[in-house]
């Protein structure tokens, strides 16, 4: 844990996460497993390059190998549940991460479930769905919605009995994040775009996990002196021409909160997650 | 809806729900389709037989018919997963009620899993809790978790934008009632037993759902004038001899609000959300 006057910064737990990573992978290669991640990627979104980059830039660190599925934005469903198959069948292959949203032509949902449970390292399942709902059993969750954690849990932030409030309800940040907080014993409060007074509500909390997709939607208004807060929106701002998230970060550190910085925060975790989580579904097979 | 002056008694809103059941009912079986419930019991417990007896008056009530499963308490998980297979497989069945806790000599978890997903009505399988949870697919929530929004429907509380607090995390009520008032648009806190200051934050609420299964635990601190609360305690009182709520309804009802007794509150509905379960899986099975 460092000092977190600058605002909490992502690299560091990253770091930290990769750490133990290593060291799994490192023991897995010593008994001859690669843990291995297929990457599905259809078209070439600029956002799915992006993030793909920087999942190749994390394994190659880690030690596990990448192997990419590129598919033309005119594939298939056929064609796309072909490949998904052949790498749940692939007995090499541990982990597999699918970009999405998929192309409006294809069934998005009939994708996800044809993930085998065991590779789903993204949570898009219904089996890790369940999992993360019910707090027990095999299965992943979201890599961002983990993130969160992993920043809580790198910089000591007290969750046991704190209140939480995660603004935004989506599958992939905020109801997965509401369920690991409440595995951790947070008193938590989940809030969306039909919330009556949201700052009333936000200043409550102890901890604050801003998942809304609105650049910089949070202001001053919203926070308190001692709040932990984690920024989960990544918005391209027409006005400042650069990235922001759904926090007004100046104007929340002036409140006297500690802020997650977007970029630098829970978006430089998220790929470290999803290594970690490569490593330990190839940890879970070896051990069969 | 009906004056709720004298608390938010169960059965008017049952017997709403039942209106509705009798005709999907009378539909399917002008079709041929006489909509089937398989109740699989083990062992005899008092309660399990309380219920059994409840839920098979009011399927009968209904125009729903019930085939007994009743294996002995020392059945092995072979027997056990044989039948539930059976009653898979048999198209005269549309929904399985499983009774649990199951005896602990038997795997609950892989009996819950056994059941085909589309003959869930109580929801205990993970194609269910990832419907309930993602607010989509098919699936049925756990009846008395559906049973509360029942209630809360028929006497028209207002839920989208209202704030909501969840006392109780189960899986079997406090995380799916959480999950479908969140679908209504309220905002939903979900508190447990490591919740700092219960009382306060039971009090900010429009509505209270009590779901942590201790007699009478919440008491006049607890409560406001104008608020909604829904009693699911079932507990036997050593004191009182009798059957009690986790809400001190008579210190709960001098503060104003506005409580559901125990017993004739959201209990008497939960029959008529399983009668409803099995004749929405019939309907559904038919629709095909």
């Amino acid at each position: 844990m460092e000092n977190v006057s600058g605002g909490l910064r992502g690299k560091p737990a990253a770091d930290a996460l990769d750490l133990e990573t290593k060291e799994t992978v490192r023991a897995l290669r010593e008994r001859g497993v690669i843990p291995t991640l297929a990457i599905l990627r259809v078209g070439a979104k600029s956002e799915d390059l992006s993030y793909e980059r920087g999942a190749m830039k994390r394994c190659a660190a880690d030690g596990i190998e990448v192997r990419q599925v590129l598919l033309p934005e005119n594939v298939s469903q056929a064609e796309l549940l072909g490949r998904i198959q052949a790498l749940n069948e692939d007995s090499t292959v541990h982990g597999i991460l699918m970009f999405r949203p998929l192309p409006k032509t294809l069934d998005e949902q009939a994708a996800c479930a044809a993930i085998l449970p065991e590779k789903d390292v993204d949570g898009v399942t219904a089996g890790s769905m369940a999992a993360v709902y019910a707090g027990k059993g095999a299965g992943f969750a979201p890599c961002t919605a983990e993130a969160v954690i992993a920043m809580l849990r790198y910089y000591q932030v007290p969750l046991r009995g704190s209140r939480a409030v995660v603004v935004g309800r989506s599958l992939v940040i905020g109801k997965p994040v509401a369920m690991l907080l409440l595995a951790e014993h947070a008193t938590v409060t989940i809030c969306h775009s039909r919330t009556a007074d949201l700052p009333a509500v936000t200043r409550e909390a102890d901890l604050v996990v801003a998942a809304l997709g609105k650049a910089e939607f949070l202001g001053a208004a919203y926070f308190r002196a001692g709040q932990t807060v984690i920024d989960v929106g990544i918005n391209w701002s027409e006005t400042k021409q650069k990235l922001v998230g759904d926090v007004d970060t100046e104007a929340a550190a002036q409140t006297g909160a500690a802020v997650s910085p977007v970029p630098g925060g829970v978006g430089s975790v998220t790929t470290a997650v999803l290594a970690s989580h490569v490593a330990r579904a190839a940890q879970r097979r070896a051990g069969e």
